[in-house]
């Protein structure tokens, strides 16, 4: 791959495209456009703007990422988290629905897509890593949570708002008294029909003699004849009259042409849902990619995501959009459908702009409630107890950073949920980082190996002490191995020696360097003297450009075995060691 | 050491107490006292507070420190960092020498007292990892060269302020026009005495014939002789008439009993500044301790001392005083002269208290430009130019942290030093951490060692990739491992095996579990098994309890040597492998 290529896939996949790889492109941009046109009405909806915006996001959005993206088949759009994500940022700013509430939208799409894009130039896509897997899972099982909550009020016909559960239920609870009936029929009949349909409509149209592979497309499509039946049923039984909300118009236009707000203090209060809502739509879009790609052992790289994902946002902001990011499910099923290469994805955004010039006066009748159970139905599939329950039985530590994502998301929303998630979790790892495993270990009789003397009977002789370190020594566990060391040595006037085993080091900073100096020091200053065994070749190589070679008192031995052979031999033939220097390595305040 | 005596050490030591360690801790005591007087007044009046205030903060602290530390011969109270940090923080708050300005120093004793209690009680302690040593290294070495050239100003006898160098050098710069000549004379020959004192008094003394602890201790007490040479002078050429500054009255009185100032809004401006000061202090504090107590293979408690430092802070707000900590050179001086128990350091606070009643009528004709000459010599010290060097051939990146927290400290102050180095450290850490080192390997030919491809000639076999990770998979690097492996598999269809070396592996996060699950499955749809070797026996413990071994398409071999051969022949009997299967493993946005 050439390196203009690299910033530009579409050389690479563009040169050898073909007929064949046309039609299979097209087959699946067909089966996405139908799965995505009550998608992108609903999760607009969800975002508190109107329904055309999903369309809007569905089309630009899509070609921006076919050009610059890496992965072959990540289908972009409106997404569920990132629509609840942008309904509370640009809440905190006018009511939903408002044109300034549009317009916060637009801006957190550009601000999403410079963050994005600029990632990406700088390669900084590792940023991402700071949201653990647990935190990431918490994050999206509360979400999910969430908005399956805030979606009941469209099913029951009634009013009802909250950024967080406390919020909602409230609120929910208070108007329960309004609930409209015939609302209520259609939206529980819709949320029935659509959960049959993803569990249910595959082995039917399989027994039926379909293709397993075709009933599962098939079946992908089943939300469009829920969307169909209930648009029937409003026209036919006049609901509009009794009560049931709809659409509404919906304009036939293709995507307006907008600029994004430039005003300093909206962007400063956006900036940091931004950053949130940028990182959280990477991480799972790569993730998707990722999966993917190893599929037909394609690759795909995470920085060029960031930059595809950062001009789709872009797009986003210019044509009338929202927050977009690669969906998992749109994404599955444009892979399953054959899609080739990024020209599904256009084809599909032509698909969606066609729908938006000309199929949108048939949606005007068309049940909020329906749009509603959709979202239920594909949410609820984000909830995932398996994995707090996996998490726990692995690591309580990590079971806590998650179990925090999902409390504070649910009581006080999506932005401090992720904060939360994401300083705890760094938390336990510099604490896990400040406390390494380390231990004292002796001679396994009549071999060389070195064991824990705490957990084997092992050879071990008053004037030398071993201990085994089992992590990289780290500005932020060298206060801690000064003072495991000088535990280990104080109030016992007969050691002469201390081995540090290294075999477990990969690493030593600047910071453990001058701690095992001072170790050194301090030790030389009881009479002891310090060895090190089984350092690492990378180690030894650093260790070398340091002063820690020269002044050590003692000597550096290929295995532990030489070491404590070695040592013991020399305790025998040495009275006493020779006058301890006085150096002072400490410097302090004065 | 039992329960009680862990948390009060007096029990400890205070039952052996007898007249031999009293007349050591006596002669330790005046010795320290005598060098304390004139350094207690020049640090208050670094810290733009009066002159007692320094005494003040050497009486009860110490006292409180002698009943709840752990260090046998730290000497606690005013220090040049801590002061000028002081200066620093309260000056936001009203103008030096004010009376809101001395009860803003009462607030950050307060403060930083009750902070470094709370972190002693919750053991939090390693808060202070995060402070590396190139941070406190450059943080002190940069104070120190803002403390030397904000003191020029009472060596030239002119006006001149600001909390950086360049404010300090252009006010400086800007008042050298008026110069006070004797003020110049004093300050010049107090610096040259004082400088010689530090390094030709003891030679000398040691020449008439003095032991060298003795004649050690002697030139300590040096700066007492420019005290009362420099007063004479006053006094006998009336040097006060022709514009020397000099020290003033002084009350004379016992520490007074004062209350901190309880004020919300100035309790949140100070919060910053206390914390960044009880850590600085703390961690200077410790490292002293530890030399110290090394040398006579005692051991000190870095929680307790927490305790000790913070009830030290305490004791000064109540008692007319400003933040404290632990001393270098008074402690190693306590040390030097004999102090065996934290009594010496009660009989100190008495010497000095007697001081402040006594004495304090002598030191009104004490010239501030000898006081200056006294900081500026003794912060010199504090100056550091050889670990940059160190540290520069040692590791970029912890230069970088250093260079930038000396830079940031002179340019913009002390509290955005620490800051800045603190931040950049961290993040180097985790940009490290999410980058570790990985190899392919293969078999170096006639033996069981695998080594880096790239460096070495070793056997390799195009269906079998074998991958060396040395370092623990965390959430930081998970993501990192999948994208490495994935390139390693990426365009090669004859690759039937993946193994993962993990002989350097020493733990093994939620987040890697999970990376590591996805990889299996990923690979698995790519018809590639997913092998392990050399796993550690901790780490082999956790992933029982995860869900990854029971999934794992390959197998676990305890060498990797076992992995290869066994591979090898796997692949010449199999032709294919089984079916992949068709798990989704990445859950996403739907």
């Amino acid at each position: 791959m050439n390196r203009l290529a690299r910033y530009l896939p579409i050389l690479d996949w563009g040169k050898g495209y073909g007929r064949e790889a046309l039609t299979s492109d097209m087959v699946a941009a067909i089966v996405v456009t139908i799965m995505l046109i009550p998608q992108s009405l609903a999760y607009a909806m969800l975002a508190g703007l109107p329904p055309e915006v999903g369309l809007y996001a569905s089309i630009f959005p899509i070609m921006a990422y076919a050009l610059l993206g890496t992965s072959r088949t990540l289908a972009v759009g409106p997404v569920a988290v990132l629509s609840l994500m942008t309904l509370t940022a640009a809440s905190a700013v006018a009511p939903p629905g408002s044109a300034e509430f549009i317009a916060a939208a637009l801006v957190l799409a550009f601000l999403s897509g410079v963050i994005l894009l600029a990632l990406g130039i700088l390669k900084l896509g590792l940023l991402a890593n700071l949201l653990s897997h647990p935190v990431v899972s918490g994050f999206i099982t509360a979400s999910g949570l969430i908005i399956a909550t805030s979606q009941l009020k469209s099913i029951l016909g009634i009013k009802a708002s909250g950024a967080a559960m406390p919020e909602l239920l409230i609120s929910l609870f208070e108007n329960l008294g309004s609930t409209n009936l015939p609302t209520l029929v259609i939206g529980v009949a819709s949320i029935a029909f659509l959960a049959w349909v993803r569990k249910g409509l595959k082995p039917l149209l399989m027994r039926f003699g379909l293709p397993e592979r075709t009933a599962d497309l098939t079946a992908r499509t089943g939300p469009i004849a829920a969307v169909i039946v209930s648009i029937l049923a409003v026209v036919a039984f006049d609901l509009e009259a009794k009560g049931v909300k709809v659409v509404g118009q919906i304009p036939q236009s293709l995507p307006p042409f907008t600029t994004p707000l430039f005003d300093p203090a909206l962007w400063r209060q956006l900036a940091i849902p931004a950053i949130l809502l940028s990182v959280i739509g990477f991480v799972e879009s790569v993730s998707v990619a990722q999966t993917l790609a190893a599929k037909k052992r394609q690759r795909i790289d995470p920085d060029q995501e960031l930059i595809g994902l950062g001009a789709a946002n872009i797009a986003a902001s210019f044509s009338g959009g929202y927050p977009v990011t690669g969906g998992f499910a749109r994404s599955v099923v444009n892979f399953d459908a054959g899609a080739r290469t990024p020209a599904a994805g256009a084809y599909t955004a032509i698909g969606i702009a066609i729908a938006a010039l000309f199929l949108t006066p048939l949606l005007s009748s068309l049940p909020i409630a329906t749009l509603a159970a959709t979202i239920i139905v594909a949410v609820l599939n984000l909830v995932d107890l398996r994995t707090p329950l996996l998490i726990w039985r692995y690591s309580k530590a990590d079971f806590a950073a998650m179990a925090t994502t999902i409390a504070v998301t649910l009581v006080f929303g999506v932005e401090p949920g992720v904060i939360a998630g994401v300083l705890l979790n760094l938390g336990l790892f510099l604490w896990r980082s400040s406390r390494p495993h380390a231990a004292i270990v002796g001679r396994v009789p009549e071999t060389e190996h070195f064991r824990n003397v705490k957990r084997h009977k092992v050879i071990t002789d008053p004037r030398i002490v071993t201990i085994r370190i089992d992590e990289a020594l780290t500005y932020l566990n060298a206060r801690w191995l000064e003072e495991f060391v000088l535990e280990a040595v104080a109030e016992k006037p007969q050691v002469k020696h201390l081995v540090l085993m290294c075999s477990a080091v990969n690493a030593i900073d600047a910071s453990a360097v001058e701690s095992l100096e001072a170790i050194n020091h301090r030790l030389s200053d009881g009479g002891i003297r310090l060895h090190l065994s089984e350092v690492k070749g990378p180690v030894m190589d650093a260790l070398e450009r340091s002063a820690l070679l020269e002044d050590l008192t003692g000597d550096v031995f290929l295995s532990q075995n030489a070491a404590f052979s070695t040592l013991l031999i020399a305790s025998e033939e040495e009275n006493s060691l020779p006058p301890a220097n006085d150096v002072w390595m400490a410097r302090g305040l004065i």
